[in-house]
């Protein structure tokens, strides 16, 4: 099994972007957790981040040739991105969506997604633990199906 | 370690409550794998299940006697009850909210939830598994504090 | 056949409640109104009232085991409830929804009905009468299932 | 007693039109139970069936000559005309709104009626029953008045 | 000069419609007043009502081939009809819209008027008053123009 | 009879202030007018302009004493002024609103008038005619009361 | 193959009706280029305009006798008329919305069309051109149905 | 003179819960001002908490038999309970509701009172003080009726 | 101690203004009973009216020079005035809101207050008795501090 | 006459892309069907497609150099980018927007197109036909400017 | 060149108001700072605060005589005054607006301006920067015109 | 002290791009005119512009090495990017936002500023002298910061 992981806007700036609501992590940190637990589950994962909403279209468009799925946090494009929505549908690879923060309890134009409608399930409010947790959720799901 | 488990109205259906939205086990299943699971962190839980707002509100404010957390579903009464929100708030014990079904791509009146802006973040869409992601989640949050 | 028949908060008090809203009848006397009528019928009635949303969903539970229709009035919790309209989904038995005043000529939150979209139909405006047609509504649905 | 049954935009459709919606029966047959309802309660009907909004309000004046009461499904109508809504005010005869299907669980544009306010009560969702029930309603209503 | 005088759905009932509203004065009272206060200015009058909004569409239309101005109380079409206010650009006479009762002072949804932005201006709350004192600012217009 | 003549905010700049909407003639020439119009009624009249919301509010307080109605344009504040309403209110004189534009056919903040629902009727659209009109209105009133 | 060509309210005075808007031919104009183009396609058309929206609903389900589709301007009714919308459900003959103006960059009450959502497409802005582009859409729809 | 003094949800937690928005007293501690108040007035009180809003009906029902008013904090549904409300509307006695903290300075969905309405008034943001204002309010209106 | 005393617009009608929402005191009534419990506090007390927003906003300025706090029936300008809440906020003197009648039960634009939150807390509903009682508040307050 | 056909963002995928909604043609069938007719018109074609939003606009942008015009598919776009619309407006080229779905049949969010309001019109619902059409009203309007 | 300094109510609190929010200047250091400036431009400038809505109308009007344009803080008026929008409009003379904090991360009652449409532009955020910056933008403005 | 001078989308039209709107002027015109005033404060300017919203925000990212500030002009993406305002507030630089236009006297989609709330302050209207005014603010705030 083969998932991409997918890092939306300013999430490269993990761990020098307001660590107060984001916490001290690197994405690379991140993206070392993710790669021990899914060798674990014997998965590989691609990762790519953009801060462009077209590449970000690009990577899940290319998902569909060689991924089970897409494990994905789309930041601030979650809340205003049709067009990520419509490229989920298209591609109809499994997707999981995580937040860092718990969206709920910020800013009101954080709490509408315009992407989870069109996902499997969506996590947020743990930190990191939002992306291992997702992984697990995406491997049980493909796994399953 | 000690986490109340908190079922929210017609929960205790499950089962043969719409099985094509929320999955064929039983509530009893379900508590089951979150005991399993939780054994193998060396936690002990606590389940209560009840069809009543108020039972609800009761079992949130016992729980800060002998609780670390709450792992909850709080169904219904999610899109509705500032009083269980403000129990939270009360006891002011780690919370994770879980939900069976993906919220966000069903009626828009349940894509509101007045009770995870004040738990530590938010889980749906995975069936059974939200719960064990769930006390994972919740896990890690008391074991890290 | 046998239905519920399920009253919601505060009808307990009919005859002495806003009588200029309700009518001078008491519970007793709509009750007995609907024992004869369902007599006539063939069918055999229970009733339950409660001011408890989360009694009322433990009577609907209840009512799969051994009843062929609900017959309700949910009354303020028509306008409030989710936690009762699950229920009434998860029971997957035919109900009417009934009110005794014309809800439409009332307060605008009374206008909104969380219920009626999950039940066969609405009646409301005719006092005692609502529920003596809301029964031949659900008699004549079942029968003719 | 004598009173005028009013069939709004559509309705002379009814048996062709969507009958998964609004029943296999055509309005002659349902024109024809209601006739036969009223000749037990030693009622007369006039039937009135139009496609335009001016019309219908023609028949509405009309029947404040001769007629007990209105027995009316607006169908479109019901959510557009303020002038009917003016039309049975006016003329201050008790009226009973009635619709074929369930509007609260159709599009939202169907969910509010500008005539509902101004009858004695609305019923709704039970086909032809909902016509003969809302007949028993107004025999009902102007009898004990 | 000669003015078309238009009367809305219901207009035909005054004096027997809700007179404590809209006053004991019948229609033909008021044109009869309309008619004498026109003579003093030596303009002819021509008057027409119906409850259908095509009728009331086609003697706007048909006023542009020898009339000055039009006096209309749309009543309940004020606020549902865009053919109505379309009828009137389309035609490009100078209009005074009047109303008997105080159209602010009522429901909301007869609040907002969807022709007085294509008028000259609006009359209401005056009764009779209201089409005297409307003809006197239409033959002003008019004559001034 | 004696009448208050009251202008709200702006309107000493008439004749200055945008012509193109509100005409070249001064506040002057309204009043005066108005005074040859009111001198065939055999009424008098008092004239008050101010700018200031709470010097207009005193000028209506004070009219309770020796006028039997109130013309008043009270422009701007007629959107925003609770306080005005209010004043109306509690002298509970007739008055009638008028305005020079189309209140309709402009800024969408005009179209919501908090002063008409507690005046007679309101008047708006005809220049210096919206006056002339109103004194006949507020004047028929108060002669037939 | 045989269409109807419904033109809706005020659509008659094309031509002379705000020719900026809508442009300098007559709805004479409009049908003969129709009517070259179908017979190119070797389909015969019925033409039909009405300013009564009841007359425009009997058009609609006349048109389900001996018609294969219909190509409609339903013009204001497009954003007020749910009959009409009903209509085109109930006879359920393919059908395709034009508009001689682009309604997206008029009144925002424009904006919105209630039968749209029924119809295969619309086609906004063209002038006489909206009605070409329209037959040729309908034809190819129906032919390769 | 005897009243009910009503608290719900949560309240049993004062003191524990949020001390820097509720204050450090606890629900006793007002209790026994409350009572050492109503001593001095010569009144007695009856006090009752519960979490449970069927349970906060049933007492107000209760209270109608021997209370001569109610004081009350129905803390949370304060802003979601219709059921309280037409039970207060029901038995009739006066109520004076009241808020610890000042309910205007708080998140958006508690600054509306379902309740408020049909109490003679309210008093909010005083802790402690809003109870023994409260009492007084409705001793003096009681007493004056 | 010493308090400003504020009333709003349209309160020196006390009285005469509407007395049956408003009670038949007079504000000299009001201010001799509020100074008789001033006096029992040790307290001495300012008073002041206004019609005019500025001159109320004056009179927050210069309270702040010697006075310890504000007690304030903004009246009509509770819903409308930014200025006032902005004066209260800059002073920042402990300041109590009292309102005459019950606002929650009259018109919608009077539910919303703009000076609330900036206030410790609102009394309302009681006539007199709301002024009496928010001295005490106050006092209460001002002491405690 | 040369023009810019503008794709945007998961047109790329047509074809493979949710056919059900979209049809089972790829975009190079569409761009050939397009080549084909505009030979016809003696016309040709440039052809763009692009996920990024702001690649959109650099191709609206370079297409004002040597292009008579634009006939686009914005798809997702359509309804967040102000930027696109931005674009249309600075280069002031005739443009026409297409869609091969109804999106007035979908999404709420699909209903508002930001972009139509500044194109000469809009065509959607009839999938590759869409294409066709609007090039010919692309084509009429440049010949005929 | 002569400008009018205008400040709009509590800006004479300057320097005691939230001098976290605005700053420790007085009203006097920033209209010596403008001085200053508009000395070295070679102009003059008139300075006037007010807390009365009034006032400042009248200030406005005031300026037409002698001044070539207005430098304008409206303070809490920014949100509410339509009366001192029309008098910018009334008066036409170039007006720039400015405020110390930046209102757009503050309450979202001070989002929006009723005044800036009809300015030039509007400043916000920079303390006393905003009104220096006015100043030049203002001056420039003038001299170019 | 260096800044980085930030452009959006199409700002790269300057000049030719709705002169009428923007003005005359090029975008070099404009950063040669922010060059002059920099190095009279001796400071150094970084210019940017892009019409894509992930290399605007890979421009913020890469200021926070070695920029001391950023003046922006977002342009359309300043009312749809919360990207953006995230990328702001992670390099949590000190930011200008400024517009050429009256942002609030055009559309209203223009009014709201996504970015602002996260800017030191906003200035717009000034067309090039927005960019200069807006330098001078930066500069002044970092200078005292």
């Amino acid at each position: 099994m083969k998932f991409l992981v997918l890092h939306g806007p300013n999430l490269n700036l993990l761990g020098t972007r307001e660590p107060g609501v984001y916490g001290a992590q690197t994405l690379d940190d991140i993206n070392q957790s993710l790669e021990k637990l899914a060798a674990g589950f014997g998965c590989s994962l691609i990762f790519f981040q953009s801060n462009s909403e077209g590449e970000l279209i690009n990577a899940i468009q290319g998902a569909s040739a060689d991924c089970d799925g897409i494990l994905m946090n789309p930041a601030a494009y979650t809340h205003t991105s049709i067009a990520i929505r419509d490229a989920l549908t298209a591609v109809a690879l499994p997707c999981v969506e995580v937040h860092l923060s718990n969206i709920h309890s910020r800013e009101s134009f954080r709490h509408k997604s315009l992407t989870a409608p069109v996902a499997i399930g969506q996590i947020c409010g743990f930190g990191r633990d939002s992306y291992l947790l997702g992984l697990r959720a995406l491997f049980n799901h493909v796994k399953s199906a």
